[in-house]
């Protein structure tokens, strides 16, 4: 028996896109049916890789019949209108995160995919990553009893890779609380196993060149007594790999020998069109672009979002790019986790779950707004100095 | 010319004194004359090693005219009466952390050095540590530009330790809070180089049969902009000497192979009297005490207080038990530091520089009560479930 494909149409061939392509291209439960960029270059780009129909915008790809999913990669101020304009059309939305730059837009999503008996998902997100998937499961055994404590952190050059002007501007959805907590807290929010209540925050925005946020430190409390410390910094200096064994974020293997190349690289450029065109030539279809390593090249880590550890009454649990950590009362253990064949494979269990199987997935758009308003509460809660209610 | 030595007198022979010990045998700027506890074991041990006076209490010992200096080593609730003994004989302070239970208490102690005309100095503390003494120099040259972010990790088996029942009891001033964030606070402090304003802190209090914090996480703003995250867990699961280079608080070099063996040890023992027997036995005059390692065991690395990284407007800096690492914005550089002839010699280097040569030490009374004033606001605000304003 054939496997049942789900056929996926891509609004936005941009930066995310270029990250999910590996699994799209090796995950044989997906197949990419057709496209829309507003860019020529990528249009053409797609429908030689894929000999399907490329579209201009969402309305004439939501047309198409072929369809049946809409994966929204589209720069996140349209997330709220692209999802609207997928479900009017009946066709169920994977949107990128962060799923939207308000509540209201995310009750709009969710409200419009209810109505066409869609499926609403978010993500990718780094909360998809086995580590964390499997770390959640071990914890809600029970064995370790309750989750008292989270940290995570995370320092990364985020701040200086190539981006578009409105990717450093916050109104627009830009900066380190709307792009990386969004992961960051998806993932405690996770493993935490209860719903957020209360939050305290301060961002730090300390590069004029870079006007938005490139770091923040939070505390989250939740319903059942947990709390969580939350670290990010994105200004290019110290890396986390070096405490995830020099394994990136992508489940490559980094090293400290590329020292500061984000911001050598950003060095050479005259202007923010210069930088622009930079991301846009290294995104699908730009006249930079590499595509993705052939599939039999082994891929022997899972991806991360910086060190995490979870303090259960009876454990510390430590998600690692190859393996969970269990520091136990009695004894540590490593438990060895598979090797990932299919890069981000887990997006695509969610979605196949839910399609075909009619199963909710963890990721719908309930649980994606949450994690939103905690990202804007982390920005209010600098802002005004004291405690945000959640 | 005859190096001038400090001559002092030891208030309390217990645990803090063991861990001083090594350093009032070797360095040859201080002789340790006198010295008091309650324990007869102790005095006896103390006057066979060194020849000296011992006495029952804090007054006798004060009433000695060759002590000059008092170190004050007693447990915490009895720091500012001992204090007011020494000063009103017009001896010299060195009394261990935290200070004191209490901003009161902690005025006491100042107006009553300042009244007889003495020195008033608090320690040993990590934040004597000469990786911190140096990144705080490195600092203050201002290349690195202001601090923004500070964020300090430890996690260790603290809670399992053998204790005092005190020690465990908050109000007697036990718990994670008064006896290790005074380790933490007064380093972050120094690195952040201002006066802390505001704070939010969560506490953890997660074993029944250790009825005190065993964690904190907590966020500091000061004066300057900067913020600092600060997390401490003391359950004994995760250790964060993993991330030191397998290098322990003491400078010595610790292994992954001794998991678990606080909870282990404390598991033999049926109840607290034993534990406490077991804590005499291992301390100074106890059946079961190790005297230091000769002197000629050369120390390679200097004490520490878990990861800390300092983000810098244009670097992040890291101390590390041999060196400091810069992250700049161009380079990653290792600053080796000299290897640590005498263990804590920093606080010998303050003592002697206020003594002798009259210098303002820079961990006086005011500059300690300022990091208890911090602990007690950990508590506060995680009772109260708001910022504590400083």
């Amino acid at each position: 028996m054939d496997q049942r494909r789900l056929r996926i149409g891509v609004a936005g061939l941009g930066r995310a896109f270029s990250l999910m392509l590996p699994t799209f291209l090796r995950d044989p439960r997906v197949q990419l049916v057709a496209a829309c960029d507003p860019r020529a270059d990528a249009r053409r780009q797609f429908a030689a890789d894929f000999a399907a129909p490329t579209y201009a915008d969402v309305a004439a790809l939501a047309d198409d019949d072929n369809v049946e999913i809409i994966y929204i990669a589209s720069p996140h101020q349209f997330h709220a209108q692209h999802t609207e304009i997928a479900a009017a059309k009946g066709k169920h939305v994977l949107v990128e995160k962060p799923m939207a730059l308000g509540a209201a837009d995310c009750d709009r999503m969710i409200a419009a995919c209810r109505a066409a008996g869609v499926h609403l998902m978010v993500g990718h997100c780094h909360s998809f990553d086995t580590p964390y998937l499997r770390t959640r499961e071990l914890i809600r055994l029970g064995e370790f009893g309750a989750v008292k404590m989270i940290q995570a952190i995370n320092y990364t050059d985020y701040l200086y890779r190539p981006r578009r002007p409105e990717e450093l501007a916050t109104a627009e959805g830009g900066g380190a609380v709307f792009s990386q907590a969004a992961h960051q807290v998806d993932i405690v929010r996770m493993l935490a196993g209860s719903r957020a209540i209360r939050l305290r925050a301060s961002v730090g925005r300390w590069d004029p060149s870079r006007p938005t946020e490139g770091a923040y430190s939070a505390l989250i409390w939740f319903e059942n007594g947990a709390y969580a410390s939350l670290s990010y910094n994105g200004y290019g200096h110290f890396n986390t790999d070096e405490w995830s064994g020099w394994i990136g974020e992508m489940g490559d293997r980094t090293s400290p020998d590329t020292y500061g190349s984000a911001r050598r690289r950003l060095k050479t450029l005259a202007s923010s069109n210069d930088e622009a065109d930079l991301k846009a030539a290294g995104t699908y279809g730009g006249s930079a672009y590499k595509p993705p390593a052939a599939a039999d090249e082994p891929q022997r880590f899972h991806q991360h979002f910086g060190p995490i550890i979870v303090s259960c009454k009876h454990a510390d649990l430590r998600p690692l790019p190859d393996s969970i950590v269990i520091y136990g009362d009695e004894q540590r253990q490593t438990l060895p986790l598979p090797v990932p064949v299919v890069p981000r494979a887990e997006v695509i269990d969610e979605l196949y779950g839910a399609v075909v199987d009619g199963r909710r997935p963890l990721h719908d758009g309930e649980w994606a707004k949450g994690t939103l308003e905690i990202c804007i509460a982390i920005l209010k809660s600098s802002e005004t100095g004291a405690d945000v209610t959640l």
